[in-house]
């Protein structure tokens, strides 16, 4: 049973905002993790569609018993603009997934969804040194899992994505990280050791696959990001091809701890 | 122990703003309430300023999560501007203590605070029909007290705040409703039956006493708003004077379910 001590008129906040809130699950590890750590914090999800940023960022930065946000789908690349400070990864991409306060109240952002896919992938039998990787989405979640696999040396980096100029745009942003290792390509895993699902296709039971399910190998190891769906449409057919795999839900535990690092780690 | 389950993604948002704010119940309170009546909801403590309830207002509006607000000092007067309907007594006085959504996601108020503490005056052996009746201060909560006192009843209500311009404004408001019952007056218990006080002194140890403590008797009846301070400077000379006290917590409590049927009903 998720029981935990109800809030008080002391409990600091950290809500996780984004749209859709229904599927996330930091609110039950965050808090558990925060109460574990000794503090009387929670995290609450807060519904905040795309038009919604601005009012909402503004609202919740004038209350000061909220210590820090965590940020998800749409507005990872939005909310980077309301950091006054920023880690060096989330400078890079202009992207983050979490904010704490500086000492003045503004925001310091970073991005750690990439390094908590890698070590999902790693804790699940995944092997990125010297291997092949198709990386697909190359949004929020997508360019932060590029840098890490790249910082956990993949051999080659494939990335595929609906809008081709997104795909330039992040190979432009990790050239000198790639050193010639990362390019463009099709949604096509023949070849590749690791098969990385950064878009959101499999939320809706009704999406067509990332990358064709025939075209699977045991060979592969089959990643996704997509957290509160169990077993995605994805992952069932890598499972069924023999691959190993990791699902969203194993990167959002992955994350917490780095979370709880971050956050209660004041300093800028 | 009070142990409840831990926030989801579904979980409903009532957030309770003011400040201060370590001090208020109803975050423990009105979640096991809700929980009591099988919602998957919490009631969060949110600091809010006096300066900040404009941008606080239009950020917490656009989270669709957030079902309903408590309001508590210093916002119960400027809260009411951002409702688009209201009850009479909310109306009468322009004060809100609750606002829930209408169907088109726009603002309901209502104001809860004189009720309750009437009730609690009552549950702990106030008898407010036909009794003289002190109240000091004629704020949101002071003035709705002395609405639910005249419809409770009383005899005679005197009215006193540091600001005479607010009682007057006050007798104003509720001259139909008093019918010559209510007038002005010094903070002089003497000769009431119920002493009631709606001012924050006492939430700082070193304020001074709203009343002479020497001029208490047995016969008086004293209540006070202030929760979170167990019992008060002025209950506690209440009590060594022999009288029955009723305290903010105990008109915390008496608030929790009037204020859970308000939040379930969601017909304006």
């Amino acid at each position: 049973m998720n029981l935990i001590k109800g809030p008080t008129g002391r409990t600091r906040l950290y809500p996780l905002f984004g749209d859709p809130i229904i599927y996330v699950r930091s609110p039950e590890f965050f808090t558990r993790g925060m109460i574990a750590r000794g503090q009387d914090a929670m995290c609450i999800p807060m519904e905040v569609s795309d038009h919604a940023l601005d009012p909402f960022m503004k609202g919740i930065s004038v209350v000061p018993n909220v210590d820090g946000l965590l940020i998800t789908m749409p507005h990872k690349f939005n909310a980077f603009t309301y950091c006054a400070t920023g880690s060096e990864t989330s400078k890079r991409l202009n992207v983050v997934s979490v904010m704490r306060r500086n000492a003045d109240g503004s925001w310091h952002g970073d991005m750690l969804d990439g390094d908590a896919f890698v070590k999902a992938q790693i804790d699940h039998g995944a092997k990125p040194g010297g291997a092949k990787a198709l990386l697909l989405g190359a949004g929020g979640a997508g360019s932060a899992i590029a840098i890490s696999l790249l910082q956990a040396g993949v051999r080659e980096l494939i990335i595929h994505d609906v809008s081709a100029e997104r795909v330039d745009r992040l190979l432009e942003t990790i050239a000198d990280l790639a050193g010639g290792r990362a390019r463009a390509g099709d949604a096509d895993p023949t070849g590749c050791d690791m098969v990385c699902n950064a878009t959101p296709m499999g939320m809706d039971g009704k999406d067509p696959l990332p990358v064709d399910a025939s075209l699977l190998r045991p060979t592969m190891f089959v990643g996704d990001v997509i957290a509160g769906h169990d077993e995605t449409p994805l992952l069932r057919a890598a499972r069924e091809a023999g691959c190993g795999t990791a699902n969203g839900d194993h990167m959002v535990e992955a994350v917490q701890t780095i979370m709880l690092d971050f956050m209660l780690n004041r300093s800028a």
